[in-house]
């Protein structure tokens, strides 16, 4: 019996992954969350029909939106993740030494749950001192503190379903409070093939905020096309490296930073007609 | 009603892509050739099955396989492009001022007709007096070539079908010797994620014939995984920009010139164990 996973990745275009084993299927009260075990990509979870991690491949995403960020402050010791309930990004924050505080706020707690029980590699972070898990909105949060964080990584599902909120202009201006003075804001914007669109709202969204607003890309294989977009805003320091590069992933290395907001010509045209 | 191409991108995992329109399919000599009208990607080339190139998103590919060699040479004159019928490589090839001589090796020359009729912003360069167009084998061809070329790219398809031949280490011998003495083969070699097999046969194989082997990476957002390779072998210059940067395309660009075989530590560990 041949068994898939087919994923809508755009309104015309579908990928097909072959699983061999449903492992988890669940209607938390957010959305509907599988996890099933693929034979290319290891386990994967899916949430609303839409591939969310795979243990093959999730570094390179995970990498990328926590590193490039946590590079543009020179000093990040208090960290918020929104959303990433896979717990992904947050092992990854984990990894800078000044970091003493993260705040991982997930609107679903059955996707952490989901992590802890199935995906033992993406949710070690949960158990780190520094790390307070808060199970609730991600707006409500963000809108009601103010002149705390270092860095904010937003690090959302798709922009359906209980992530829209986390893409508009009045969600940005609340990050803008919640951050310090000199604070970084990094939000995952989907493909630049496939979601266009999307990109260049959140663009021109965080732009009406943060005085420095740059996009940087990355591969992820199991996202649509491949090609993903991750936009930074900065409120005070300039949109590079401002301290040593002093991690090293299995993919984000000091060239990738060095050369992050350097962008081909054709995405750099896109945003600047935006 | 709703009409899918659908792509087995490897044993485990397809692409559907929507389609409006099948505007030509031939089974020439050699393969099965379709050419399809896309919702998404506008006109895509499909032999054997296998996409081979979309209007949308052609450029990434074409200019990685062309101004990564034609930079690590410093003063390319004559070169020798094998497959790529489409004509997009060459189409690249023939903006660098220093060519004098494209030769373009391709077995089916209905590939090249196809192009003609249906791909006009990728034939562009069939009508330049510099490009003579031989309707060969690609192995017999290098096989009969000596110490002639400066660069030599080959632009094959998957390795399957009629392009066997063009990814061993055999081969790869027969182009260092079509090769001058101070010579640079640059290869397509398929994704890391999805065929990584592959791409380490090929930097093994160019490394019993190149003193410098180097593999650098492009998106690709309809080809599997959107994580494209490209394996280039030099007889003599180091693997950088050996001249001033003189190109800039839609997507390549001095800064990925100059970071192209920094690669990252995952793909760097891959290669290491080859």
């Amino acid at each position: 019996m041949k068994l898939y996973f087919v994923e809508d990745q755009t309104d015309h275009v579908y990928l097909g992954v072959r699983i061999t084993d449903i492992l988890h299927v669940e209607q938390t009260p957010y959305q509907k969350l599988a996890v099933v075990e693929t034979v290319e990509y290891g386990r994967m979870l899916v949430l609303d029909g839409a591939i969310q991690c795979t243990e093959r491949d999730e570094f390179l995403y995970h990498e990328m939106i926590a590193h490039v960020p946590l590079h543009v402050h020179p000093n990040p010791k208090r960290v918020c993740v929104i959303g990433g309930g896979d717990g992904g990004t947050v092992r990854e924050v984990l990894r800078h030494p000044s970091v003493e505080e993260v705040k991982h706020v997930e609107i679903d707690g059955a996707v952490i749950e989901a992590s802890k029980k199935y995906f033992p590699t993406l949710s070690t972070g949960f158990a780190d001192p520094r790390v307070e898990v808060l199970v609730t909105d991600g707006v409500e949060y963000i809108k009601n503190t103010k002149d705390y964080f270092d860095v904010v990584i937003i690090d959302s599902t798709d922009p359906v379903g209980p992530a829209v909120g986390l893409f508009s202009q009045e969600y940005y201006g609340y990050v803008n409070n919640a951050l310090r003075e000199d604070g970084v804001i990094c939000a995952q914007t989907e493909s630049p093939f496939a979601n266009k669109k999307l990109l260049l709202k959140c663009w021109k969204n965080m732009r009406v905020h943060f005085p420095h607003v740059g996009v940087t890309t990355g591969y992820m294989p199991t996202y649509p096309t491949g090609y993903w977009s991750y936009t930074v805003g900065s409120k005070k320091h300039e949109l590079k490296a401002n301290r040593e590069v002093n991690i090293r992933g299995k993919y984000f290395t000091e060239t990738i930073m060095s050369t992050a907001f350097d962008l081909p010509p054709f995405l750099e045209e896109m945003l600047k007609n935006a």
